[in-house]
């Protein structure tokens, strides 16, 4: 059915280009006088003005409008553990999507280390030079530990896999209860998976309500992960886990996924594929919203939830409708942020950025309740969203 | 007499421009099909092929023509340590100027630390993604530490502040004996200054001669510092200084400047203004060489060199003859190394350049021993150089 392999078509591509992006020059240097403005000596002048007021670097600098891609390519795409060299083809893509829908530069920085606290040194050290770091493909749990340990670093540090998947998902439940005329607060949601982006859509459902300026937690979030449900009584839980159990899970339901997914009104899969066939779908409450989300191939495939009665499907893929693309979020996000030169990413600027795809969507009905991935102009409306939500919250 | 103020000039530019440089696309993505080449899911191809064979980061990454310009912000320009972040100016200058002559993407890394060892372990650590690490504006003797520790993790690592004014001097006292007459080897020279450039020209001068295949060391360097001469009796000397004696003052000279450079054919000033006077060029011997590299205010004016009777003279300046100016080896000598995917840059490399560049000069004369900073032929001839010194003795 396919047209391309675009495996074949990406290793041609990469071999031809020898790298995707490049590094360029913004003005003409012809004559000495123009290197002498450039560079040495007159470039003595904007090197002393920062160094008496180190935030003109935003102004004077690349510094303002760059960030890091940053990854020890410990879970990069669906491929796991490749190491820094191999992850960069990835970083450099990301550094593309940046560029194209937010003008945003964006560096790849592939790290020689897989421990956590060498990987948050590391930053710190590399900080000057950037406005701020997205955190790509780093392994969970250490990505939890990494990106809480960067928020007092005084630039944003934003692990894309946890937010920018939350957030594109959660625009498309606020859209799916538009359609279904189902009230946001009112759902059950079984969240499959307990890595970053499992863990981030729990921790964004525990304050969310149609009114973006109201904070209603959902009724009941339950999160399995390769043993079942998470609650109290597991043993060998790991933090993050723990955590979790504060915002899900509060009648402390004990079973498998399959348990779960009984009645439940939204199935969000962000982990492994074939976990659920239609008569599970069968099982959920009325017009069920499926985000199967694992990539290639989701937890169910989209014929097959039809089939269970879902009403809602959306995966990551481009060949189905609904896609979950967190290119929805990231540029955006960032160039809201480096534009308010905000020093971190709140909450509540993640959650404005999901109202605001999802206010993308002028009609949304069950195949469009998510906008396009390559829609220019998503990127703009996301970043309006996080500096007024940064202005009014987080200042 | 200047027509222009270029410290106004430069911060009115780097105001407007907001940062010289730019990370940018180099393929363009229109439809999801070419999103779908150059990201997920067909980069999952040459992300597998790297995990399989490490070395195809080259072929397939910005590695291969990519170089990190790594500074801590301690010795940027005349101005001393100004922090990272007043670094970064300068940094991107020299980004445009490795991408204007020899077509080498090059970032700026300036780092939150003037520790040694971390400036070590953070080069360490992001050197998957590079092909070259360019250390600049690092102070001494930190800097030669750095440098050393770093020799061996597989790309070269090459400090600026030191090869690239020292092989470009190298090529101007080559051109200097061709045009006076004098035998490299029956020199005696003078160095005044013990940092970076110093200490690097006086080991480059162990070893050469006219014929770039036959090592014959000079026959006298003296190298001062601060307090004279630098011999075996003083104390307090760093271990860099220590090392220097193993190949500088055979004879265990004491003094000051003064009396160094009695009898010297050659002067070549890296530390500080007005050191020298008229009378002092008057005690050297037959047709001195002055190099008198400080900057902006050199260790002697060329008009008072003259009337000392100074046969050559070289400064660090675009607004006198004969300038000594480090961009005529840095882009060459990087572009020869990543063309031949050297795992470092030998003294042979560097002396090589030195010939390529000084052969760059068809008719050398008393004012024309260096060539032009602006001619866009001297880096690829450099980086020819470079790949034969590599391919015929360090493999």
């Amino acid at each position: 059915m396919a047209k391309h392999d675009f495996n074949k078509e990406s290793l041609e591509l990469h071999k031809k280009h020898k790298g995707k992006i490049e590094v360029v020059s913004k003005i003409e240097v012809h004559t000495t006088d123009d290197l002498s403005r450039v560079y040495s000596p007159g470039v003595a002048a904007p090197c002393l003005a920062i160094a008496d007021d180190v935030t003109l670097a935003h102004d004077l600098t690349i510094k303002g409008n760059t960030i890091a891609v940053v990854s020890d390519g410990t879970a990069v795409l669906g491929l796991g553990n490749i190491g820094p060299e191999a992850a960069i083809p990835v970083m450099e893509g990301k550094a593309m999507l940046f560029k194209k829908f937010a003008n945003v530069n964006a560096f790849p920085i592939c790290l020689n280390t897989t421990v956590a606290s060498e990987i948050i040194e590391t930053v710190k050290m590399i900080a000057p030079v950037f406005g701020g770091i997205n955190l790509e493909d780093i392994s969970a749990p250490r990505s939890f530990e990494v990106e809480t340990a960067l928020q007092d670093i005084g630039i944003p540090v934003f692990h894309d896999d946890q937010h920018g998947t939350a957030i594109v998902a959660l625009a498309g439940i606020l859209n799916s209860c538009k359609v279904l005329g189902k009230d946001l607060s009112d759902l059950k949601i079984i969240i499959n998976g307990a890595g970053a982006a499992g863990i981030a859509i729990s921790r964004l459902l525990r304050c969310i309500s149609i009114d973006p300026n109201v904070c209603i937690p959902v009724k009941q979030v339950l999160v399995c992960d390769s043993k079942g449900i998470i609650h109290k009584n597991r043993t060998n839980l790991n933090p993050v886990k723990i955590e979790l159990l504060n915002y899900s899970n509060p009648e402390n339901v004990e079973g498998t996924l399959k348990d779960a997914i009984k009645g439940a009104d939204v199935f969000i899969g962000v982990s492994v594929a074939n976990v659920l066939t239609a008569e599970d779908i069968e099982t959920m409450a009325e017009n069920p919203v499926i985000f199967a989300l694992a990539n290639p191939n989701p937890e169910i495939m989209p014929e097959e939830a039809l089939k269970g009665g879902a009403a809602i499907i959306a995966t990551g893929r481009s060949d189905y409708p609904n896609q979950v693309n967190n290119v929805l979020a990231f540029p955006g996000i960032f160039r809201g942020a480096l534009d308010c030169r905000a020093k971190r990413i709140t909450p509540k600027m993640k959650i404005a950025a999901a109202y605001a795809i999802a206010d993308c969507v002028m009609q949304p009905d069950r195949e469009h309740i998510i906008p396009k991935s390559l829609n220019k102009e998503i990127a703009s409306k996301v970043a309006d969203a996080v500096k007024q939500a940064y202005k009014n919250y987080d200042k």
